[in-house]
């Protein structure tokens, strides 16, 4: 260890890397990680301020459950087979395992049954938070996401999951979509429950990838969707996936059944006449609306985006759903002997950032300080007498924090896409004004230090 | 698997549990996690605005790395001697090593290496996250931390140790505390480095023992503190901790070195004369301020909090800091072969909103929804509109989500706290008017629809 030795090598070297003392620790991140850059954050930050507004006005709690959960508490729902045992990130503690939260789903049920008598029912609740999902690395598969929650606990009230649809349409339009741009797909569990009845098939295996390719249509297409109903399938790269075996009436009755046009289960008939209540028409009966996890018992809703959108290089993509959610009845119950049917709606804010930063030309920008430039180290008392001038005036503003020649100064302004620079030297200093120069125009302008915070206003 | 089958238990027990039928899952957190609730939420939400609005003030870039880094990137300069190996949560990936960041400065590192031909320098970022820390598990022992971050990345400027010093006293002001409240403690990894040398010692082993006591003494007294310097020290549970093996005259010198009021290294005395500049007067300079963690190498600043804080059981506890940070100039240059001299500071939010919310009377309050009574289910088209518009008039509000009669949806609306329910049965709908009723009060008036909103308005 190098504790408090100033000049030699932090002690992860000396500890980890005695034998290959030149190699350096990567720079780069593990695969499905990401750093965000402040524009993404801020229009972040103005996503999460409007799902705010609107839980409070639909009368939802805020509730954080931590990131780690005991591993049997919240199970394994993940569809993930190619990992069936690594979809979650888990860890041994002293006795039992520990997972991060793959979801935010499973760990509100655990709150529930932990809280179950102190609750109001039904619990309204909404929660923001950071889930993981330890997926075989590739490109654009993601490992780490941050997830919007909004979940009904306690009632079978159809209600509840019609409101889940509203609340989430008003959200993305107070973010700036317009009708056209998203749609609401409905469907139920109970109508492929119908389905494989109709199927006769009543292997777990078969009936659970078969979900699988149903939920894949949107991105492969009936056509590849039909192989992997089938025996099976070989993609692009060569790599052969397994089908679930039906045969051709099989799928001759998927086939039809995804053309139905107008819901015949009972519970969606329901949610569609509280829509036309609620006025809301943005939503669209979708069989081949599947939903990944496996716990859903009863309807189920995903929200797709209408509009392009494009990856970094510049290729329209399948943007897939932004979120979705449904019926639960069973999750919380597990946990012990109550009844505690439930509904939610799960909201990936990565996605929706992405896809927003796309359609939308937001006016959040990043506040860029204004420099007040060094000519002299022993007039430091003067330059911070200006910053705090400047600050108390809530003017965004930085003393130069390196320790270059004003050449240097300017470069950092520039780089940092400066509004102003504030130039105070012995010539300045003389006549008692600051030179303010307007970055963008190249203008300098002789300031009286009283005056500088509003004219400084009038620039930035 | 029981995908879609309605009525049945969910897949997990059926896959996990088969030997133990009738075990449920756990509802309980791993020690050294908690839920956190509406309250303390709102009050984060609180910090965290007022931290934001400081640091685009003071001309910071916000930033986001994620949670996992490779274990190589981030290094251990955890002080944890219990668990020397289990410090951060590590996890095998296909090839290498990942872990859980246990700070957000060893990936600030990583991420100024991987960035640093694009960077501004200086470069100035905060960020906002979740820390791990894998401890031993124990009372009060907490495992996850969110943590708030501001460094100055490429500048030896003393200038910028002092304004993180000023920038973290601005943030604590504006949430509500008083100059007395707190104190911002200043020493310098300088200061010890020549400790030791006074102290003859080289012994890697006996200078992180004795860093790692002086870091302490706050907590045990000089009187504990000292046995640790010397032999060792049998602590109340009876377990020996194993000391630093130091002689009597060493730990003289130790306690002299301690004894200094004013600051005698060069970066201290030029701080001292910045915060002058800046009208700082809220620090004190503390020799015994260590910091535990290692990549430290020259001012060490920490946050102290002054007034009583007690534990949920209502005794005063030993509080500690709520946030510290100093100049490390060697962690990015850890990563590569250029020059990257840095300085932050971290606050630890829990810990932050846990005393804040024991010294100030918040005025933050839930806002809790008024209730719709439903007397009727085929009514509900009517109640949807009432529904709508109070919506409208962002008055938080909610149709009774549950299936109960008039009496459990008044207990559910006391349960809540809801300001007041709306009945609208079939007398109301007969003259038009609905029925107003002021749950804090219990006076219920006669109100026509389209005065509703301005009504709840005058009591919510």
């Amino acid at each position: 260890m190098e504790l408090g030795v100033g000049g030699s090598n932090p002690p992860c070297c000396t500890k980890t890397m005695v034998k290959e003392k030149k190699l350096k620790p990567s720079k780069e991140l593990p695969l499905g990680f990401v750093d965000r850059k402040e524009q993404e954050l801020l229009i972040r930050d103005f996503i999460i301020s409007n799902i705010k507004e609107v839980m409070i006005k639909y009368g939802f709690q805020y509730l954080e459950t931590p990131s780690f959960e005991y591993t049997d508490s919240i199970g394994k729902f993940l569809p993930d087979k190619e990992r069936p045992e690594e979809g979650v990130f888990s860890f041994k503690d002293e006795k039992k395992w520990l997972s991060l939260r793959y979801d935010l789903t499973a760990p509100l049920a655990r709150y529930v049954a932990k809280n179950y008598l102190e609750l109001p029912k039904p619990f309204k609740r909404y929660q923001l938070g950071t889930v993981w999902r330890n997926e075989k690395p590739g490109p654009g598969r993601f490992r780490e996401f941050l997830q919007f929650d909004a979940d009904y606990v306690g009632t079978k009230n159809l209600q509840a999951d019609a409101e889940l649809c509203v609340l989430i349409s008003e959200i993305l339009e107070k973010c700036g979509l317009d009708k056209s741009d998203y749609t609401v797909k409905i469907s139920s569990r109970k109508f492929t429950d119908k389905l494989f009845e109709q199927l006769k098939i009543k292997s777990k295996d078969q009936i659970s990838t078969t979900l699988r390719v149903l939920d894949k249509i949107d991105r492969l297409g009936w056509g590849e969707a039909k192989k992997l109903l089938g025996e099976g399938r070989k993609d692009k790269s060569g790599d052969y996936t397994k089908g679930a075996n039906l045969k051709s009436d099989q799928i001759k009755i998927i086939e039809n059944a995804l053309k139905i046009k107008t819901p015949d289960s009972e519970d969606i008939l329901e949610i569609v006449k509280i829509f036309q209540a609620y006025k809301f028409e943005n939503y669209k009966f979708d069989p081949s609306v599947i939903r990944g996890l496996e716990y859903y018992t009863g309807p189920i809703f995903e929200v797709n985006l209408n509009f392009e959108v494009k990856n970094s290089k510049g290729q329209a993509i399948q943007f897939g759903s932004i979120g979705g959610g449904g019926r639960y009845d069973n999750l919380v119950s597990n946990f012990g002997n109550f009844d505690c049917p439930a509904t939610g709606i799960s909201v990936g804010l990565d996605r929706l950032v992405f896809a927003l930063m796309q359609k939308k030309d937001f006016k959040i920008k990043a506040v860029r300080p204004v420099i007040i430039c060094v000519f002299d180290k022993s007039r430091m008392k003067e330059y911070i007498e200006i910053l705090n001038k400047l600050r108390i005036s809530n003017i965004g503003s930085e003393i130069y924090p390196g320790e270059g020649k004003l050449k240097k100064q300017m470069e950092y302004a520039n780089k940092i896409s400066s509004p102003a620079a504030i130039l105070y030297g012995d010539n300045e200093i003389k006549i008692g004004k600051v030179t303010l120069k307007n970055l963008k125009s190249g203008k300098e302008t002789s300031v009286a230090i009283e005056s500088l915070s509003d004219e400084i206003k009038k620039i930035i």
